[in-house]
Formats: structure tokens, C-alpha cells, sequence
């Protein structure tokens, strides 16, 4: 596996995501890596991230699968360009759209792995197939449609560069 | 407007969700109301909410969405019932799919509406409709499936009382 995930890749001004961001010192900084045919990302929830005691709160597995797919159609659309990762120009993808089906409740006490799929590239937008387990459990699927972020979307500044 | 939040009758042991539980320290503490014929929300992200700089973090918003949907389904099944809100057993629920449509970058500055309307109430499953702007800017769309909370599903002690 490698050690360096996708979204290390992403260029600093990209890298503010709140749940994959390393440069967002209150994400959850999710790192996604290539590990065969599927892409693979760890982690483990704090102890508050409950929905009902003892369960994971269904807005972080929507945030991680979210994650995941983005940083999984990145290095999707890299490769389908024959690019090394974190070539310029960057290849950042945005979430059309999210799909999540909670199949079982997900303990807390766990660490999470979701391990992704890609289902199609097609131009600028990209699909990604995601499985959500805890332990051996698979407790959630999703389904997320990317789309490439348009070159010169105008940006504002990053938290920690405000006020 | 009604003061006191559907989320504010939820019973304390079901009170510690991420997104909307008034015990949870942590966590967003999201308050819907009923207002004419839908339920509305209202959110001020934080400014390390981002997806990219300026934008809101679509797993934020997979998770209001959600919290408003579950509280939504409540209150309509207390409706349903002719019942008080609040009033026991509780009528609790979780989320069995989540779908978000995200139509535009929404703008990380202002403050967030969630407007949902309840598409069906059967049995057990409330189908749940939102919608979110910033400002007056429609920028996600969402169908929520809710389920009703299992009567004696085991549950965890809260992050508060643990270690």
C-alpha cells in the first residue's frame, strides 16, 4: 500500500476539505490509498460521534463515503490520463451527488474501513461505489457521483487565513 | 413557531446524536420546528465547515439534511398517531437511506434554511423531502428514508458517561 494517500496529493489550496483536508486542523483528515483493484480508507470514530448511544452517527458515514469517493475519482481520473498523482493541473473532483444505505447500525467502538469502487469515468464526471464495515460487518453502501471542479472556480480564503 | 424543538423531546437516553442531540457536547445541536405545512432549520456553519475555501463541506450537509429528516419523521408520526410530542412510548428514527443532490457550491458565510416536507408515513417508515438554502439560493436537494427505532434495541452508554 502506498503511505502517501490521494488527498495528500491535493494542492494546498484544495486541501482545507473538512473531512479529508490536511490542512484542516479540525477534519477528520480520511486517507484514502489504492490497494489492489479497490481503494481502501481506516477510521476510527470519536467516542461522541453517536447518532444513539452506542452507534455511529449516520452524517459522519454520509461524510467519510463522501471523502472517499472524491479522493478515489481523483486518483481515478489521474490514471485514466496516464498522470502521476498530484501532476499539475490538479485533478480535483466535487460531490453531484450522494447516496447512502444504512443496512445495519454501525457500533462506535470500532474501527471503520470503506473500500470503493470505481463504476465509471466519463468525461469530466466520475462514479464510485463504496462499502462501509465495521470489523467484518458491512453496515452501509453508498454511491457517489463526482465531478471534476471547473478550472477557475472562484475560491474564498480558508479559515485559518481569516479574520 | 412552536420554542421547543422536535429534537427537544426526544428522551434523554436518545438525546446524544452528533447532529441534533441537546446532550451531545460535541455536536451541532440542530433544532427543526413545524411551520405551516413543512418543518424548517436553520444552521450557521463554521468557518472550517469547507469543502473547498468558501464552500460548505457536502458532508455537512448530508448530515443536516438527515438530523432535519429524522426529527421531521417524528413529529409526523406523533401527528399521525394523534399523539403529544414528546409523549411516551417515544417515537424515535434512524435513517435507512440517505440521497443529497448537490446543484450548486454553497457559500460557507451565511446561514443555512433546511425546508422538508413528508412525502409518506407507513407503518413504520417515514419518506421525508428537504430541501436547503443559503439565503434564498436553492443549493441541495434530499430524500430521506426513515425507519422507527426498534423498541429495546440495545444501546451504549453516551461519550459523557464512558471512562
Amino acid at each position: 500500500m502506498e503511505t502517501k494517500a490521494f488527498q495528500d496529493y491535493y494542492p494546498d489550496d484544495l486541501a482545507h476539505c473538512y473531512g479529508c483536508g490536511k490542512l484542516n486542523p479540525h477534519g477528520y483528515h480520511l486517507k484514502s490509498y489504492r490497494e489492489g483493484t479497490e481503494t481502501v480508507a481506516r477510521f476510527k470514530p470519536e467516542p461522541y460521534h453517536i447518532a444513539v448511544p452506542g452507534y455511529v452517527y449516520g452524517g459522519l458515514i454520509a461524510s467519510l463515503i463522501d471523502c472517499h469517493s472524491t479522493g478515489t475519482a481523483s486518483a481515478a481520473k489521474y490514471r485514466a490520463e496516464n498522470r502521476e498523482l498530484g501532476s499539475e493541473p490538479p485533478l480535483r473532483f466535487l460531490t453531484a451527488s450522494l447516496h447512502v444505505n444504512y443496512l445495519k447500525p454501525t457500533p462506535i467502538d470500532t474501527e471503520l474501513m470503506l473500500r470503493a469502487t470505481v463504476k465509471e469515468v466519463k468525461g469530466r464526471k466520475v462514479v464510485v461505489e463504496v462499502r462501509l464495515y465495521a470489523e467484518d460487518d458491512l453496515c452501509a453502501t453508498g454511491e457517489v457521483v463526482t465531478v471534476q471542479m471547473p478550472e477557475g472556480m472562484p475560491l474564498g480564503k480558508p479559515a485559518d487565513q481569516e479574520g
